[in-house]
């Protein structure tokens, strides 16, 4: 049966770089696409930064590529991970040769949980002047991203690092790393554990020594973010929001007021975001074959702005699409 | 009056490092040192890593110099700044001529709210394997970190960045940007804001766009250890607990179990520590005269082996207390 993928460009350069990914998928395989719309100026015409049907659409179809939204970001991403049933966020940080990268050496991948901590908080205003927010942790669902995070290292040759701070969060975090643990040692498989400000630290002077990073949701917010200024910035970092039935897919990035519309956004991310989907639904060959496309054209291809060359994005499609 | 100042070695090489900056302080003021035990091995011998005599004398002095602590890190310094009545956490990351670091223009103050957060959090049990962790934000405490950084970027000639995650953390970090930037507006002061996500991101890729960067607690203990891997490591990095009445200075760093009792560790931001309390207690000059000692010693003097170097903690001391 053809897949179906729901397609929601979302504001900004959401717009500029998902029909490109668009053109990709269909170059190397035979999927539906459904348009749907969110974000900032959907908000603005509708009254709703999400309507119904598009998180409806998401919900039903075997993939949803995504590209970015403004302002109402929060009100968009986070329940389109919910509605495709995401509780792992996979990040590639990866250094690409001809690309200027701090560490050249750089091969992360982030797997961030993606349900609990402090995006599944309850905000309490105690008083006008005082509030909390409540962070949940659980047993099932940090062993649920260790299952995954586990897999995907043994499957990709990678080490498993686990980042945490449970040295303050000692329950909670406590759990989550006992959790995690708990999961490694089932199987056998080797961890290290690290801090996440210390882990900051480290991934900065030597990123060399990571490889799969397992972290409660915000650590990995934060971190795979950290990981893209490693490696030339967020134009080139793709993501998967996997559940077990369906995933999202989008490019780390935002909207990119700066230079939307100029037809200069780098579609590299969403490119690989597609590639990422191809494996996700069984085209691995063809998941390969984007990947493959994309590195000739970053080691020596046309170049967006943010890579320091003067292609548009149109430039790079053609050269990505033609060595398809 | 002669300025009472409680000593805390801890564990590791902050025996080593802050005997180091205890002579660089006598070499330049008139201070009584007061000693007390706290951290791994006074837990081994007294059950306690922080002893009630600790907890008073820093309560009690003028100003406290810490070193480092092991595995009882938290029960050690977070109990210590509360003593201390410590608010802010001022933790200046620059690159220093001579010394290796990715970008060579950094120069970077955190001024880390000290008391809230995760760090005032409430944990809970709620079944066996779902816990929570209660964050607390308080108009109060925002307000009062943002008159202690706005104060510190004006008297210091920088610019200041907020750090937040209130598009997640809508009703929490929401009031603590409210907070601030009600400061800052009656002051008719500049700023910026920044997620702490994309903040993580642009200080790896450019840190000279930035200098103040006033932040959550959590977020303040993340973004300064990745500043410290920007500016060559936590060899560096001082730190000052502040309070109303009494303060608290410690190396960022922590006891380096690697090369603890070899006598190599890097006593510089233990001394630069040392420097920010002799300014802290009214003795400006004596402060720069340690900050330029220290400076001329990383630029042209020995170097211990986290530098690249090979001389030893005693080398430096020698060479910083010889320029004095
Ligand atoms: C927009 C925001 C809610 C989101 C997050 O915090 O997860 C973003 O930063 C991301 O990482 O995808
Ligand atoms: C030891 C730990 C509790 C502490 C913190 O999280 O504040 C440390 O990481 C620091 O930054 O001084």
């Amino acid at each position: 049966m053809t897949d179906r993928i729901a397609v929601i460009p979302g504001d900004g350069i959401g717009k500029e770089v998902v029909p490109v990914a668009v053109k990709v998928l269909d170059a190397v395989g035979d999927f539906v696409f459904e348009y749907a719309e969110a974000g900032d100026e959907t908000r603005a015409q509708t009254g709703s930064a999400l309507p119904e049907e598009t998180r409806e659409l998401a919900a039903a179809a075997d993939a949803t590529l995504f590209g970015a939204a403004g302002e109402t970001a929060a009100d968009v991403i986070l329940p389109l991970r919910e509605a495709v049933g995401s509780f792992a966020n996979v990040r590639p940080a990866r250094a690409y040769p001809g690309v200027d990268a701090l560490h050249p050496e750089t091969d992360l991948v982030f797997v961030r949980e993606n349900t609990e901590g402090v995006y599944a908080g309850i905000e309490s205003e105690i008083t006008e002047s005082v509030r909390t927010l409540t962070r949940v942790t659980t047993d099932a669902a940090s062993q649920r991203i260790a299952e995954f995070g586990f897999d995907y290292a043994a499957e990709n040759g990678y080490d498993v690092t686990i980042a945490h701070k449970a040295n303050v969060m000692r329950r909670t975090d406590g759990l989550f790393l006992d959790g995690v643990a708990a999961v490694a040692d089932e199987r056998g498989a080797d961890y290290e554990t690290a801090l996440m400000d210390a882990l900051a630290m480290h991934l900065v002077m030597d990123p060399s020594d990571y490889g799969v990073v397992i972290c409660p949701n915000l650590a990995g917010d934060v971190l795979s973010d950290l990981a893209a200024g490693l490696v030339g910035g967020l134009g080139l970092l793709p993501s998967a929001n996997v559940g077990p039935d369906r995933a999202l897919f989008e490019p780390v990035h935002g909207t990119a007021p700066d230079i939307a519309g100029e037809g200069v956004a780098n579609p590299v991310a969403t490119v690989l975001s597609a590639a990422m989907c191809c494996e996700y639904l069984g085209y691995d060959a063809a998941g390969e074959r984007v990947r493959g496309a994309v590195l000739e054209v970053l080691a020596d291809g046309p170049r967006t702005p943010d890579l320091g060359g003067d292609a548009t994005t149109e430039d790079v499609e053609r050269s990505i699409v033609d060595r398809l």
